[in-house]
């Protein structure tokens, strides 16, 4: 069979995303089994997926992914570097993945997007070099490395692929390809899940601009803030916010949010989670909040310092003013934080980390590959390239939560458990105090 | 100017603190001035205030209190010992109380009282090899040092006292006065805040099993449960609610509660706070655990073990039973984690003090003693000993929480630290986001 993987948030699924995977069977034919690495409860920006995880894997199997496993909170809060390390590692892992498909703001420039990964790939000590040069000079970390890279390489392209968000995650996947390969020759093992070459595929991004999830993600945030704030005089009202949705995620997708949004459940927001994330007790120990992941760099003592009073008092300031674009609350606080050196994203899974307690010299969930997969959702075709699995898998394949307990290592159930509980923690925002995790079961689509 | 001071929670005020009061005022003669140390957002029982405590402390002035000072959090959250330690200590330090009372199950046994305060003040050794005894044959703590304490002084009467749970704090109270005289005589100073005596006074409980607070917290837990978990069959209506608080509180405590239960803000019960305070990152890592304050011998462990994989699903299970009685699910986690040494209060604090990240080693939160007089209210006489207090008081006086600002010793800029983290804590879970603890200013009855 031929098989195509891909790593996804669908926070929220939109039209953009039905076509990528239309596109992907399009490329390689109606019978091609569609492999979806999933985001759990939170994402790579630091916010929590505004869905369940089993909601967005259900919709994904329904517009052409044929199985839906998870990326482990691990990675999903992670650096776009070891975000795409944790993608690949268990995409490749899965030991049936042939082929590779990304987004790219530069679909037809691959050649590119490889050439500037392998470059990385090798780490060349002048690169280092030219971007501490970089930083010096008061440029941020992306710039000064698509600065370097472009002026050792000679190739200007280079440039512009390293500082457009998809393609840097891009070279991202190229990157952990390449050296997980070269992992895989050097152990000299050739197990049947490694042993292949996985080709990649670029492919457009379709309208980005107006599908941004990001957009979507703001506008149902305003929807909920307003609810829960009784905020008068902001722009959106429900059905506002349905018409939105709907000229921008598929049906089902927009549904599944409305009716979260009207049942009041089922639903998260990081506004909603934002007086929690402050009041946690971390931040009323600096020394303790350096040892958490992301927090070095002096983040730590700028946090501490701001949030030292009344940690909810810089959720207060002006959140009445009428302007959405720039006052929820939450995301003005983050972006006053963010710097060239940290930027938004990172001081966002950086507070995250602080809630979940993820320290720094915690190997398991900071430095460790991806220990099991997770599945979440199979068709009639998934089933068959599960089955295959049963032969071809590295690691542990889960298809439920009570499936972690049989797992081996101790790094296996660290990571399992920070899954378990960061889904607790979701739950409890999107008032599903009544889901037990261990309840959960893979979804079949027939 | 008569004066008499007394300690409180008021949580809720009810029919019997309003008789306390005005037997005081009885004792004391019409223009006694009542000074209450009142505990702030959370109380000694590891609980959180029903209402914000400038609601409690406006009503203690209504109902005949002159002044109303706050016992920061960090003595109103700890042992008996340490809260009556601290109260004490406020009182004295005020400079203008000459009497203190307190409620006992023995009123009439205050010469008792005194002789169990002074036995214990004394810290004999054999009584401490006889609580281990006692301990080692697998009593409770309080059980063992009744027994020893009985056994020592050849009193019965010392017996039941020490079991007695407002006798407990009466003794607490004394030996505290006790201490505190003696640290005064040994250092020699002499001012005006402290060096003259303080007589005691023993009151009656009123009708303590029927107005018990507890019984009325635990009424209101379920109101509000029924109302944000929709759960049937519980047996409470608003309305029901209403007939029942009428009956035991106070018309304007039990308007408070009826006006906050309505409007959905302005009210915390413990309930409300479980899952947050089980979603502590303290309890992904034992060893941070073990440095919080409480949470020794065996606890950390115990707690760790429990919340290991799901950590809201100790809030789950049964929930949905009709017997009110046993199934409030934090009330029913929490019997089930309490033991001998670690009955239900300790329990219930040490989860707090994970909240609140206070730590085993924290000097000025665990140790020192008080370091302010924060003022919530007085009346007009309550002005005029304020207008003493300028000349009397050994500690600085707090108008209002910028003041705290300006204290000098960092044990005092801890301790005011606490106050505003864990009203900062209360008002979030009380849906007062909009409330500026800085702008809360004292109340002026007139």
């Amino acid at each position: 069979m031929e098989t195509c993987g891909l790593t996804a948030e669908y926070n929220p699924f939109h039209r953009g995303h039905a076509r990528q995977l239309e596109l992907i069977r399009e490329t390689f034919g109606r019978d091609v089994g569609i492999v979806v690495c999933l985001s759990g409860p939170f994402c790579q920006h630091g916010v929590p997926a505004m869905l369940d995880k089993g909601e967005r894997a259900n919709i994904a199997l329904s517009h052409g992914a044929d199985l839906v496993i998870e990326l482990p909170q691990a990675f999903a809060l992670a650096s776009a570097e070891r975000f795409a390390e944790g993608a690949i590692g268990i995409l490749r892992s899965t030991g049936v993945v042939r082929h590779i498909a990304y987004g790219s703001e530069y679909p037809e420039g691959r050649n590119a997007i490889c050439e500037a990964a392998e470059f990385l790939a090798d780490e060349p000590e002048e690169l280092y070099d030219n971007i501490l040069d970089g930083i010096r000079d008061g440029k941020g970390f992306a710039a000064s490395r698509s600065d370097a890279v472009a002026g050792l390489t000679g190739n200007a392209r280079h440039k512009a692929i390293l500082e457009a968000p998809n393609s840097i995650l891009a070279v991202e996947y190229e990157k952990a390809l390449r050296k997980q390969r070269r992992e895989t020759e050097d152990s000299g093992t050739d197990d049947n899940a490694t042993s292949h070459e996985i080709e990649t595929i670029a492919l457009p991004l379709f309208d980005k601009q107006i599908q941004s999830s990001t957009a979507v993600r703001r506008v149902v945030s305003w929807a909920k803030y307003r609810t829960s704030e009784d905020v008068s005089g902001s722009t959106y009202s429900l059905l506002e916010v349905f018409r939105h949705l709907s000229s921008v995620l598929t049906h089902d997708s927009a549904a599944a949010v409305m009716k979260a949004l009207a049942e009041g459940r089922g639903l998260v927001t990081e506004e909603m989670i934002a007086s929690s994330l402050l009041l946690s007790p971390h931040f009323r120990d600096v020394e303790a909040l350096k040892e958490i992941n992301g927090m070095q760099g002096g983040l730590a003592e700028r946090l501490c310092g701001v949030l030292r009073d009344d940690p909810l008092n810089v959720l207060r300031h002006g959140e009445r003013t009428h302007d959405q674009e720039i006052s929820l609350p939450y995301d003005r606080f983050i972006r006053e934080m963010a710097t060239r050196t940290h930027p938004a994203s990172r001081v966002r899974r950086a507070i995250l980390a602080s809630a979940f307690n993820i320290r720094n010299d915690d190997t398991a969930l900071c430095h460790d590959d991806p220990q099991y997969i997770r599945v979440l959702g199979f068709t009639r075709r998934g089933r068959r390239l599960l089955s295959f699995m049963r032969h071809t898998a590295a690691l542990p394949v889960l298809m439920s939560a009570s499936d972690a307990r049989s797992l081996e290592t101790e790094s296996a159930r660290r990571q399992a458990k920070l899954d378990l509980y960061a889904q607790a923690w979701w739950n409890h925002f999107a008032s599903l105090h009544d889901v037990d995790e261990f309840k959960r079961s893979a979804i079949i689509l027939k």
